[in-house]
């Protein structure tokens, strides 16, 4: 069944580009996608299957219901754009000042819209169902993810499959991770509250850029001494702003910065100790603090046995040397919303490409796609999704 | 004498007033002042005296021959406004937009002017000669002093007075001090250049903002360390600003503040030691820095035996309990230049009112005087500058 | 074949209590073993099979060549005691004063030897070699496993199985890991040389306890911002001695530590960043500093394959929920030598137990080990042995 | 009458050196002192005036009424001696194990019972009363001085003078201070309880040493920041101990130092400061900790007028070049305690000779004095404590 898959992803590689340039062209921002899930809804209705709209908010699921029984796997794609002006200048550049799609949801969108047209017509052979769930408002917690889940696209769903097109990795590598694949990533703002001052006056003030250098000081020994060192952990802050005349001693600090963790029990253990650690230095110094602490998606956890059944149909329809173990990426996704609930797999499609100048990270202005990319997705999450369906109705009349 | 001078002061406070309300209403800043001098210049003139103008610049110089022989003593007042909007609501507030004299320099001259003129009355029976310095750019570092100074204001002159209408100082308060009377204040400014790069991928980069914390934290040994304990000094990182975005590990921070200390010996020492202490910690960390260190004016030290006439004289005038030593000021003024060439006095003459609303600091927007602290402070000038005379008279006929 | 071999170790179970018992009566310590080489060389003889003495210094090495052509594999004991005064109180307590078996290695010598014992007589049945690598000095950098190799006792070997009888692990439990099983376990000094002075003179003085308290902190930042978040590392100062008198600025401070790690890159990484911070921060005070890095044992790592096939031949002949994949151990251990050079497994059988009072850690002067460990050992070395003979030769045929 | 008054002492020289040579042999430490006040009692009886014994506990007071009515003015000696074992090599050392006149004491005394002899025999002339305080136990707090005040060895004083034999101080100079003469001396220790544990396992403990040297550099901001800059504060960590073994994380941190002071309110504000701040960083580490703070002596403030008189007296009678005004000594001493109740003058006697190698420091086990400066010391107090009456009884008449 997969030289027919292939053969028919293959042919309607073009209509793939297309439909990637066309939602290219018009991004829309997370909670705010009107135009491309109805784009999505439209595209599946032609293919005759179900389509739910609005799931969860604004997400649209289709669901392919193969003509012999099975099990149901479901496939995920993203669709909503970033708050960037887009620098490609491409032909096809987002026609709409300061949105891009600067993360790859464009490609997302298209490769799953046309693997489902090629899969609509291998349904007699497909043992099982398959669902596509076209996820809104990924780029922004809390994210579409959960509130889909909870409106029910999970439902029945034995396995996931995801995938990001990486420009991090040279098109042509497959990435994955068994177990970690992609951090916890939270963001936190410390606002230390000292007494200004004139600058030759110190002991009349408490000097808050001595508060928030001692925080910066001390939050250090959380990670180096405070923290498994089999875990992985970072705590940085990104930001410290105080003071503006050079002769005035500043009344605040603001400290803002990011966790990154792999565990709930590491990261719970690190905002408990970030908060005493702050209390303690602030009360050291007789000053006050605030200290808001905004949990990102939690870590992206693949399910092992899972990535092994992946790994090997990915190595069986590709160049083994090309599906790449790879360490963990400190960034956040929410797709680990559905890993928490089923089992599933979450991998990188390499859609980077030096030749070709395809250089630029996520969420640049200049960032694009090898739009090959797309298609080698397309063939892995088919792959895995066939291979799925078929090992477990074997192993089921076992 | 005293009492013929005192009689004409107090019957020339409506003009001080008059000339003061003028000032204040036509402020003009540091190195920027035309109008200014030339009301002084020609009060002077009229006054009959000798007059040089553009002294070192923008000075004006009067000279008051008395009709008998004797030493020559300098009275000292500065006339530039602050780059400041006003908002004192006065009848007769800054018709300039952005500028304000809200350091008291209006008062200073009013008060030196009508000095000058009633001196003038009593010049046969001066002994001695009497000069009028009337100082530009007093706020604005390198400052009109040292200018002036080169341009002879104190050639053949003995002995200096000036004094600072101070608004923390209650009026009728005098405040001075053996020895130490405001300190060098100094300006710095710390550019750490670390490599940036994203939050989740410390290793890759040297994170400026834990440099620049580092750099605070070891910089407080230079104070509690470093610097003999009976030697005033403070060394205040006013504000610290480095990075953007939560997720991005800053590539540079920014340090400024200032460094006060009375002594130039200290100050070297600090200045050093800073340098040391700045390339020690971007070396433990692989950063590079910039270091600039600019030093203001130096600090006003009163010759002792002066300040011991100057007291006597005070107090023989003057409520005793009115007339204090008190702890010397943190901020820097460049009377100091006077002082470093010639013996003389600095002083504050208290220009707070408390239950008049006279409350606010130098350099706020609701900067304001008691407008008889003037004529408290023409009577001192006066006085210490003839018992300056007369003594030195007696002391050589001895 | 591993019912045999499981029969003939259980009918040799008092023999391996007697063995160790005795070895643990004459405890020889690292770089001195005369005896103890000598009654394994004595019992391998006694089997009949080739013994090779002093090899890289004290070792002996047997080797056991099966009736039938295959590959070569080799078992690891190592036989050296410790510097400790034991307290156990057992019947055969160490007869040497000061010496003791705190670490398990008595056992691991008589496990080694009967095992020995019990395949020499299923020689005919073997297929291929076994080679008894009686390793001294394993608690003493540089250790005696690379004295050995240099001596030839890798030579032509394939792999190689060894076991830690594990006191943290309870009896019944296998204790095994992909790829890292024990770090680097490296140890510094570092020595910081002030200025000493009196406590109230502080300014003419480079105060090290200052400088050593600068240094403490600084070095958090090279685990909790140089290194790779996904790479394990541990920087420790384990002590800090400074200064004697309290009213004596100290000249010098010592700090002493310990660094692990499982990468040789991370590990030069943190010595390379220990270097420049210390270097830095003394510069920063003006001192002088000793940095002595006193690498330890590499990383035990095992490899990936080797313990794929242990674990299998591990759960085929005990209770799965029993074999335990467990997380890296810190401490060090000189195995890590043989595993650089061929493929290989080092594993922890569980010899703890509570009912029993047997809790006491590693190097502890009431250490001790529950006996039946030593035959769940003899067996797992076994097993894993003849497994690995057996599959290669099927592979080969292949 | 200073003629009579040094010709006289000048014909006692030897008896003085005689005498402190012979309190140096027998050394007695404070608060044991038996023989040493008996002989001065008996001196003092031999001389006919009225001897009070056991003030206080152990000091002897001896007081000579003039023949003149006037005012009553007490002069101060010390007697106690040190825990030091002399290396002086001196035919008079110390004919006791382990104690030692290494402060001076020995001729302190010998120059006020010489003096007392000698103004007994000017008792004829002299207006007013003359007490004379040989106090014990200057060496250790609570010290004599407070309990002999209390038993009323003030009572009736209406000035005090002492003097301390000093070697950084060359023989000839007579060092004084108006105001600050020496600093409070305090002594604190701070230890530190974590929760130790393996080197390796950092998470699993409370690092004393991180929170030892957390607390060090948290502590300096209490003199750089914390303190008026005008204010002389000296905090030091003088030691710092904590932990044994390369590889296991320290349960405890013990530093000890100590705090020089001029001012209550500054000593008492940074006691408070230090117990903020080793609170703070304890709690933010989760350690626990004891502050114990000792304090010693109080600041030695002389009285301003009361050093005009002297320092007019000294330069009357010995070259005003050598009459030094110092800076303040940050060393304590309990003649405080009488400078808290009367006016008075504590100074310093120059008694170091380099030519003579007379250049140990004092509490040196080689320390010693030029002789002569006793006999400086007792022309200086005799001097000021003469001419104090004399204006006195002037003043009373006007």
């Amino acid at each position: 069944m997969f030289d027919k898959l292939f053969e028919k992803l293959d042919s309607h590689y073009p209509e793939m580009i297309e439909l990637r340039r066309d939602f290219h062209s018009e991004p829309e921002l997370a909670f705010e996608e009107v135009i491309t899930p109805k784009k999505v809804a439209t595209y599946l209705s032609n293919l005759g299957i179900e389509v739910r709209e609005g799931v969860g908010g604004r997400g649209v699921v289709g669901t392919l219901r193969g003509e012999k029984p099975g099990k149901t796997v479901a496939l995920r794609a993203d669709f909503d754009a970033l708050p960037i002006q887009e620098e490609t200048g491409l032909s096809f550049s987002s026609k709409v000042a300061g949105k891009m799609h600067a993360c790859g949801h464009d490609g997302h969108t298209a490769t799953l819209l046309v693997l489902a047209k090629v899969l609509t017509k291998l349904k007699q052979e497909i043992e099982g169902t398959i669902v596509f769930i076209h996820q809104f408002a990924e780029e922004q917690a809390p994210g579409g993810a959960i509130a889909m889940i909870e409106d029910g696209c999970l439902d029945g769903v034995d396995m996931i499959y995801g995938t990001h097109l990486w420009s991090p990795l040279q098109y042509g590598d497959i990435g994955y991770s068994y177990g970690r694949m992609m951090a916890a990533a939270d963001r936190f703002v410390i606002q230390v509250q000292g007494r200004g001052g004139h600058g030759a006056m110190p002991h009349e003030t408490v000097d808050a850029v001595m508060v928030g250098s001692s925080i910066a000081l001390m939050l250090q020994q959380l990670v180096s001494r405070n923290t498994n060192p089999m875990e992985p952990a970072v705590l940085t802050i990104a930001s410290f702003h105080a003071g503006g005349a050079f002769n005035v001693i500043s009344d605040t600090a603001k400290l803002e910065g990011t966790v990154r963790t792999f565990s709930e029990s590491v990261q719970n253990q690190l905002i408990l100790r970030m908060e005493e650690t702050i209390k303690g230095v602030c009360a050291a110094h007789g000053a006050d603090y605030e200290f808001n602490y905004i949990k990102g998606y939690p870590a992206v956890i693949n399910n092992e046995e899972a990535v092994h059944q992946f790994v090997q149909s990915a190595k069986a329809i590709h160049p083994p040397e090309r599906v790449l173990e790879i360490e963990p990426v400190m960034g956040g996704e929410d797709f680990s919303y559905y890993l928490q609930k089923i089992p599933g797999v979450f991998f990188f499609t390499g859609a980077g490409n030096k030749e070709q100048g395809i250089i630029y990270p996520h969420h640049h202005p200049k960032f694009d796609i090898d739009e090959r990319s797309m298609l080698l997705a397309a063939k892995q999450l088919g792959a895995a999704c066939l291979s799925y369906l078929v090992s477990k109705k074997e192993s089921e009349v076992v």
